[in-house]
């Protein structure tokens, strides 16, 4: 049987300020990626949105970005890998506490937005990265681009890679994603995300499917590609328990 | 044989910031308390000072703070005991994740500056912050002023507490500090100081003592202090390992 | 002929984060108080709210607040009266900068949340801030509770202070506003609150109503709360221009 | 008789952590960059830095920097044209303030580490940060490379550029300097980095001498290069008096 995940950002409100849908995706998902208080996140929304993955039985990843609360963590900074390393282990560990407090356990990290990119392409920053994560944790796993820089490090020093697709991003022909900033990067249409996302699952060559919170039709995508996912025999769940 | 912890506040500084005279502390002292980003710190001052640590043979605490860099955390804040509570669990998690990558063991939590003095007085607060210490890890210890609400909060929740003094503060009859704004609040005479050390730590009412590391005299405080403890028969050592 | 300002608090977002109902807002109120990157805002918005103002002939007043952007400056801190000053000095020439360069003209400072409640009570702190308002610029109008320390302070070192009544806060017998944690502080339905605007503007004790953009119906009430004001008789406009 | 400023950073501390050495400097330039909250500073001690300057009659520059205060903003960031606009008409504001609160006037503008360097290279950048500078205060100077995008906008826009050499940073035969991380690129003999400020100085090139304050011969430096040039019979003042 076929099985894929399903993975969200979550937690990426701040203070009195509130973002995406959370309580909506936490019902279609298998794991989520927590922010964890740099790019977004602060202590009392990691706390309530660990307690809320727990509840709904998701898996829970860390989701570290760079110290760039004002850009979203979406800029790009000259940081040294090292220090990229630090940012990594700083935000896992202040978000494993909670998982470990409520009696939950971590099970992936997936770097977020200018982190995510950086790390993808640069082979000192992936290395010294998935280096930290191993140190802090072995068994944890690492979501990210199928091919990446991110990829060979994490195959190098034995952590479990995770490849990630997009039901609402479109592809080019090498497989990369189309730049955001050109006509149809990203799939409006929930027919269209519906079926890139069943035939993905059946090309078995990503293992999670990211779905996006932010937007105005989050609900009905989640809801629609769950749905047919599991219609089309496809099993949904998170590559931790398999 | 009477034995006392020396404890000191480290990792104080941030990004191009220094602060404080950490290295030479830490020839001194048996355990250390580590500044975990909100007050002071960073994820690099983290990294190295852990590794300080380590290297010293110092055992480690976290020394988390409120979210106010620019009061140093000395400042203090409306905040409820409940994002007190968050405050400290993101923080610990984040330093102890820094002690586990590079294989140590973190020994206990000390609260820093407005923190520490909001926790002591208010029962629910001192409550809530013990609770989550010890649904995070209840082998770690607690330092803090005897007889406080911290105190007794730990008694409850059955995590280990570990008494305070201070070799530079005047005390009261009572008991109490004198405060930092009266005359004669901090002793800057070292005879003073290591006298008060010696006699704190043969009358056994603390269990640790704090030493200072932004005082022009730090050095050589530290320095008499530990020598003459040791040579009044007092021996130093980390509670955690007694 | 009976005047009244209506204001409104504005640019309360932050980077990637939206808040309020601004463009709504500015279709109704005389005045705006402008967030100025401490509690909340950015330069971004700063940018893009001062341009509203302008476009809608609003007069525009600088919302300075403490520097927790975490709490949305809404928890009290224990700040001195001398940094009070600065915080509030700094903030609006910030704001004044944005205003300057777009060709307009600072009408009021507004304190924002616990600053404006610390300095409402505290004496030293409303002068310290009332006297740096006048070093900077002695025009500048400043909104404040009637009665309170800011405008003692305001009367005394002669700025003039205008006094802000809500048409959406229960006040009690003394003049004191209903604390909002008590039952029935907040008035949820429109005609109570109209009525209440209509009957504040015409005893002719506030200068200005504060209308909130925060609330399900901030819409509602800024609409029906202008229509009848102007269908009682009483004109909306900026005390600047009075 | 030829005429020359030197001008030093300052003001770079923030909250509890001390930077450089204001004081001394003070008594050599004959401006300062004082930085505005970004990269460092903050209220309180923009305020104090403020009154320095015009105690040692100084002329006022406002420092500008990247919103990475954990970076010192020496780390580049991708933020647009229009975000540094906004970052640099933000910050000066917030200078201007405590100037015009103080009565004092802002003679110039001086970006800060990556800024710097990146609207010197980028021509809408440049053109971006002059074109709000010129809206706030078209008096203002701006101080910058010589031949740099920043001088090119400068010109276009009518704001009086001001040519800035390094009397301790190694110059390679095209004028630019030699990079950091190479041997030799900073002057630490102190009569080498005298000679070369007094030969730029007499060659006419640049128009003001950037002496740095974090070195441990910064007192040194400052002090000889100021009496040679003196007595080279070359005259220091602020350009803005000129």
């Amino acid at each position: 049987m076929i099985t894929i995940d399903l993975n969200a950002d979550i937690g990426e409100g701040f203070g009195a300020y509130e973002w995406g849908s959370d309580e909506t995706l936490l019902e279609y998902v298998s794991s989520a990626n927590i922010a964890c208080g740099f790019h977004a996140g602060d202590p009392h929304t990691m706390s309530k949105t660990v307690e809320s993955c727990l509840k709904h039985g998701v898996a829970i990843g860390a989701h570290p970005g760079l110290p760039d609360r004002l850009g979203f963590g979406r800029r790009e900074m000259a940081v040294t890998p090292e220090e990229a390393g630090h940012f990594v282990l700083y935000q896992v560990g202040a978000l494993q506490s909670f998982v470990r407090a409520y009696d939950g356990r971590l099970q992936h990290v997936k770097l977020h937005g200018a982190l995510y990119h950086m790390a993808a392409r640069d082979e000192q920053m992936a290395q010294t990265i998935v280096k930290v994560i191993r140190l802090l944790e072995p068994e944890l796993l690492l979501y990210g681009p199928s091919g990446s820089c991110l990829h060979a490090a994490a195959d190098s020093e034995g952590i479990r890679f995770i490849s990630e697709g997009f039901a609402d991003r479109a592809y080019m022909p090498d497989g990369s994603l189309v730049p955001r900033h050109l006509p149809g990067a990203v799939i409006e249409n929930t027919e269209s995300a519906v079926n890139q996302a069943v035939s993905l699952a059946r090309a078995g060559q990503v293992q999670t499917l990211c779905l996006h919170g932010d937007t105005p039709k989050a609900k009905e995508h989640a809801e629609q590609i769950a749905h047919r996912l599991r219609s089309s025999g496809v099993s949904i769940q998170p590559p931790g328990r398999i």
